[in-house]
């Protein structure tokens, strides 16, 4: 190899590819993409299940590429150092939480939704995290902020936030939800959106420390049973947690996906529950008191309890268990336009007991399934990713996703959870979520289709 | 457990606090840190290297709570729903990238450094992702966006987004690095800073498609050594890339961190090569082209290259080996105030040849090495956490981190890496990172003071 070999074609290819005037662009975009790639099932088979895509109907030389590509790069781009803390495309404007509002009667006690028909891979940015709050987001100032750790431990402590931060740490990553998610299914016409259904789930790497690593610490006394964490809410959501989770992987988290936490997450430390119900895991955190029993607050008692068919609520379900959603299609990312043929479906899953195993697909409601292949690591008590690669056929599908968890758990049809739980619960509602897909590309929530 | 259980005390307590006046706020910040807090070694040591904070001092209980904590929670906080994508705390608006004004002649071809001194775990917030730009921002529109294919390929193709997104994706972890990272640690008193030594450095989740997926589609002929990646760049930094890498990881990207790439990382799409330089991993990607030899362009010839002490110059170093740096202390977050006692480095390791195995710290200069705690996923490719308890004698240290890789390969220090590779090099200096720590908590850069 020597600077003989340079080959300047490549390099002014630029200027080469301005002479050219194609018609790609004026071309309708949707008609461009039937038009340009055809899926080979036949290779996608051979390749073990990859998707073929092959551009039938054009000669890609760099006589081909459209005339506004040859444009770019011919004027100076922007300044980089404009935003010291950088912003989205002004082409992703779109991309951004959203409110049901008619859902709670205030926006003091709200929710703000993930998009999941936006985001890629497993993470959310901080920016797209989903929020409840009871009482409005609270203003701490991390230096003013203190938390107490009292009551049956052999020595009492004040922490500073930078106290805190001298103990040993973990980095994580977990699934973040309310017990509301998917609650609302059959609820209203708004509700037609993986949005409305699944949004009230994310997905961070939190780091802070190991509540076991500070009890060992300061010592827990014997008695010790519960825990009880207050925040600095408004709305007083203070919640009861038993003492074997503590003691097993609760953590007092300062940041998510390598900051601070955000105001509305609890900043600057929230008590994070791995696999559990958001509502506990108290933001805005100043006190935590141990004790033989729990404290059977407002939370516990009037709300996030569960009507069984008997009448009785049935109080303290804190684990989700195994959930997905199918998210590539879904009513706002349909496939209006396509025909039949090769097509992928995607989309993420989650346990609260530990790492999701396997993933299947069901194209006829149902009846039945097919393994899809995950496409992210199998972190535990995290959102992963799954895609299935299928022949449409062009014929309505209704289409859904089940996983099974690493106890061997699978998530049910919404048929055989009302049949376990009756109707009139409203938390916890991990059902098969089925998505309809019309002949013509349209995709509908069934759960409002049946309302 | 019934409702006779309830302990309204609890719920409360923010009246009770409110009525306790304590003199907590009034204290200086750093003197009840250092009266508040005190590590006892000895609980350390039992506890098997966790460390140990005792409350010496206090009595906490709810009256102990400092009055304007009571405050906290007595009106209604902020709307959630003002920002629908979210941003930081007030508080955090000094965690933020910086550029290095002398470091280019103009801010189209400059650097933005991500402050490692502020970000906690492994991943970098998109928003503070470090960014090197040749010739400026470019702002591209997704859907007038294509990528072009050719050269030795069976099959030629030009791709939309929606193509791109149709083939099976991955999502994984990595770090991305100027190959100048730590270039310029003796080059002025502005870089006494761990954002300037290694701010050229950042990690994310990525998603998109392996570029084996799509050359298993379309077909590698006979002869193709070679990939040339051309961007839509004003300065048209494009590299050759051997195919062997192509083949192993390479992924064409287009998201980060669960949201499209911003456009300064190359949206709507850029190269990635877990563990390469990241100039060759060209951003607002519209052409690859296969051939049997390397192209030899400006950016492999002229710079990005190694002047050997013999007068040489070593082209094509690619892979970044086995790196670190402690960003707990640093001279941006000192020790400033500390007295001795038991003390808690943190740092940051990373290496483009896979896992990091294991990671050493040196309080002497690099005298005596001891391992320190991994507290993150060992992810390949990516920044891991580590960390260190010591009992500090309050004298002056000497600290720095050494990382070993799954190769078995070791950072070298300064003097090994001068020795080994003379005194003319600028890129790729992984040597160890000293800081000095004074006996008053002062943290200056090693490097600046032998300058």
């Amino acid at each position: 190899m020597n600077n003989s070999d340079y080959v300047p074609e490549v390099t002014s290819s630029i200027g080469e590819v301005a002479e050219q005037s194609q018609t790609l662009l004026q071309e309708e975009r949707r008609d461009f993409l039937k038009r340009g790639v055809s899926l080979s099932v036949g290779a996608a088979a051979a390749m073990g299940g990859a998707m073929s895509v092959s551009a039938e109907g054009f000669k890609p030389d760099p006589a081909n590429l459209p005339p506004h590509i040859a444009k770019w790069g011919k004027s100076w781009g922007r300044d980089a150092n404009t935003h010291p803390y950088g912003i989205p495309s002004k082409y992703e404007a779109n991309v951004v939480r959203r409110i049901v509002p008619w859902l709670t009667a205030d926006q003091k006690a709200t929710v703000v939704f993930t998009p999941w028909q936006d985001i890629e891979g497993t993470v959310t940015p901080n920016g797209l995290h989903f929020v409840r709050t009871h009482g409005g987001v609270v203003d701490i100032n991390p230096l003013e902020w203190r938390l107490m750790i009292h009551g049956r431990v052999d020595r009492p402590v004040i922490l500073t936030l930078e106290d805190l931060k001298r103990y040993p740490s973990v980095t994580r990553q977990h699934f973040f939800s309310c017990p509301a998610n998917s609650a609302m299914e059959s609820r209203g016409p708004g509700l037609d959106s993986v949005q409305a259904t699944h949004g009230m789930l994310s997905c961070s790497v939190y780091t802070g420390v190991e509540l076991k690593t500070i009890l060992e610490d300061i010592g827990l006394k014997e008695g010790a049973k519960w825990m009880f964490s207050e925040g600095s809410d408004p709305a007083s959501v203070g919640r009861s947690v038993p003492i074997e989770k503590v003691l097993d992987d609760a953590m007092l988290v300062y940041a998510m996906n390598g900051e601070a936490l955000r105001p509305e997450n609890g900043y600057p430390v929230r008590l994070l529950l791995p696999g559990w119900e958001g509502v506990l895991q108290t933001k805005w955190l100043r006190r935590l008191k141990f004790d033989d029993k729990a404290w059977w607050v407002r939370e516990e008692n009037t709300k996030y309890t569960e009507l069984l068919p008997d009448g009785h609520a049935k109080m303290f379900n804190w684990v989700f268990e195994s959930d997905s959603v199918i998210t590539t299609p879904c009513p706002e990312r349909d496939w209006q336009g396509m025909k039949a043929g090769p097509m992928k479906i995607a989309g993420i899953a989650w346990s609260g007991r530990g790492k999701v195993e396997h993933v299947d697909v069901t194209l006829d409601g149902g009846k039945t399934w097919k393994e899809a292949t995950i496409t992210s690591e199998k972190l535990p008590k995290s959102v992963i990713r799954f895609e299935f690669l299928f022949d449409w056929d062009g014929k309505p599908m209704m289409v859904g996703s089940r996983s099974t968890d690493e106890t061997g758990y699978t998530q049910p049809t919404e048929q055989e959870l009302l049949e376990q739980k009756g109707t009139e619960f409203i938390y916890h509602r991990n059902a098969v979520q089925l998505w309809e897909v019309s002949a013509n590309g349209e995709v509908h929530n069934v759960q409002i289709r049946n309302a």
